[in-house]
């Protein structure tokens, strides 16, 4: 039962959204740069990214619209259900192992992340900018968890319907409701 | 130092923004909407929260900035630090004060906010919007405080800087860079 009159019907962040277009038109296009929009970290890493910040924060929502759109990316749902559980132990890349790494630090605290930590990210092989997009996605989704499960938005726990969604997000991105 | 090469001599979350316009302008977009628009919460309200949920996490370009733009907005430096030390002894109204709960609630997690809080605060005469706003300030605080210390920006500690940037904040808000 949502804390405030949201409208009905609209799962997760749609129903904020949708409460508040105002507010939302931002959220969606920072959203919309940080996944979905050209970058040297494919679409598919940065969903993960998304989706490992929203596990830990158990945002059911979140972890679920962005895992579904994470394996739709590509094209392996166990992949994700691999780096939630374990990243260090996933098959992904050392410099994406590096970056999850950075993004699980600024979940809990963006002082925990220290120069020695993106030191080996750059070992790697990251780039400035990948570093940054990758502290400010786990930051945003640190916002986008605390808002869809502080207004205690309605989550239905309906896979296909996750599914559906991911493949709309892979598709379409963030800029426009989906439904 | 920071950890990425940002522009020089633009203290906290200037130089992130000068380093990424493109995610800058939704930032922004999203602080101007929540702090400075017009909104039944004063401007120097909304800065109180986001004033005390950046002094929770522990950022201090965040909590010393906008606690500048509210000591501003309120003619009240004292207030700001009565209101960070402890909200509940704080010459606020009642229902900034459980809209300050709500907001220290989804600083650590959106679930712990609980029907009762939002009872406490629509009680107090608290809308829709107003406690909406409030889950979301809080939110996005979390972000921009992850952003701000997880990029390892300069943070000078130079009260007289932050008193001219809370001026212009507050006059100004958020749309466009201060320098």
């Amino acid at each position: 039962m949502p804390h405030i009159a949201l409208p009905e019907g609209l799962p997760g962040i749609s129903a904020g959204f949708a409460f508040r277009p105002e507010t939302a038109k931002p959220m969606r296009e920072l959203a919309h740069v940080l996944l979905h929009e050209p970058n040297s970290l494919t679409p598919g890493e940065r969903e993960l990214i998304a989706t490992y910040v929203s596990s830990r924060n158990d945002c059911y929502f979140c972890q679920s619209s962005h895992g579904a759109a994470a394996a739709c990316h590509l094209g392996d749902g166990d992949l994700v259900k691999k780096v939630t559980a374990d990243f260090q132990s996933a098959p992904v890349t050392p410099k994406l192992k590096a970056l999850l790494a950075i993004a699980g630090k600024v979940q809990q605290d963006g002082k925990r992340v220290l120069a020695e930590d993106v030191a080996a990210a750059r070992a790697q092989g990251a780039t400035d900018v990948e570093i940054h997009d990758t502290v400010l996605i786990a930051a945003a989704f640190c916002m986008y968890n605390r808002y869809v499960d502080g207004l205690g938005t309605w989550q239905p726990h309906d896979e296909s319907m996750y599914a559906e969604m991911g493949r709309h997000l892979a598709e379409h991105g963030y800029e426009k409701p989906s439904r």
